[in-house]
């Protein structure tokens, strides 16, 4: 069950750099992020899945040399689109309209609409829309990893700029936004395993207005 | 299985008044909400659980009319935190020492080097990081409602400013970020249901550096 799986995960401080992650694991956890609900369906970000050591490497020391970068099997990254544009939109409406096999004409008023709303708006807002997006997807791609019994680190902790240079995802059009070490818990050297998962009580948490 | 979830969930277009999902299930959603991990573990945001008619009437209003926000039984509402401050900080870090029992000193580094990051910048930088942590939880809360079978719909599609106002959001120092209407796909009505789900192929989504 879901719930338990989600008590059962916690932010991996220290992964085990013996134990790869199967690859079919990996594949299902990518399947989550593509099955990840998106606004408007645009799925406006990309993933890159690293097992290189020297590319790793070099993202470790941009993610002030947290080790699970390098001592996990897989490093996800999620990287989100840098702006909306014409041409993102109408990929997204030729996809939809060719997979559905409806007529043009019965989506492009929608598909108008949001374009006269997206694309005059400043980059940085777009790309701001879309990271949030990316990160419907990171959520739901850290819950499958702990379905399959799979340590994840959801990470923040990094420098953007940085990962984008080594990346060299501005050209692309991309901008990073989080990383996910996969692995599995080492056994000994996590100060956080064992420790008291903590959230926010329910009281504070929730307002219910009946 | 969670893939399999996922897949069978869609944004539902148009709910069935006569069905009501059961708090049992709406108390798992609100759950796997609650664990879904956050930046520094602050959990930025608060839930509003609302299944009160005059408001979900006037919320509707401010949703475009979408009927799901009334044709559902409860209306989710995440809303982040406007804006980072040392007392909301400082309560993470009263009830993270309590809870796991472990002296203020071992955490105080770490929260007062993440305040001298966060006090100094503009309330929207740090509004817009407390949103991206709410999307997380509404990620994760999704996927626990499609385990229970429940349907959901993600909705940005509302005036903010307007759901502040009618929910009281500003004055307790939150700004509403998504809906969640939980409810039952109707039979007949929905243009959604029966059209074949559509994402980006994972040869488009996805690039791997091995």
């Amino acid at each position: 069950m879901l719930i338990d799986t989600l008590n059962w995960r916690y932010a991996t401080k220290k992964m085990d750099p013996a134990k790869a992650v199967p690859e079919e694991k990996v594949a299902r956890i990518l399947a989550a992020a593509q099955l990840a609900p998106t606004s408007s369906g645009l799925q406006p970000f990309e993933i890159l899945v690293i097992t290189n050591a020297d590319l790793r490497a070099q993202l470790r020391g941009a993610a002030y040399d947290q080790a699970q970068v390098t001592d996990g099997s897989h490093l996800i990254v999620f990287a989100a689109w840098d702006n909306y544009t014409d041409a993102r939109i109408e990929a997204v409406v030729d996809h939809t309209v060719a997979e559905r096999g409806i007529p043009r004409e019965m989506v492009t008023p929608y598909y108008d609409n949001l374009k006269a709303q997206f694309l005059p708006r400043p980059a940085e807002v777009n790309f701001d829309h879309a990271a949030r997006q990316a990160y419907i997807a990171f959520g739901i791609a850290l819950a499958q990893a702990a379905e399959e019994e799979v340590d994840a680190t959801p990470m923040e902790g990094f420098d953007p700029a940085k990962v984008d240079e080594i990346l060299g995802l501005r050209e692309k059009g991309l901008r990073s936004v989080t990383l996910m070490p996969l692995g599995y818990r080492a056994n000994e050297g996590d100060w956080l395993l064992g420790m008291k998962k903590v959230r926010k009580p329910l009281s504070e948490l929730v307002t219910r207005i009946d």
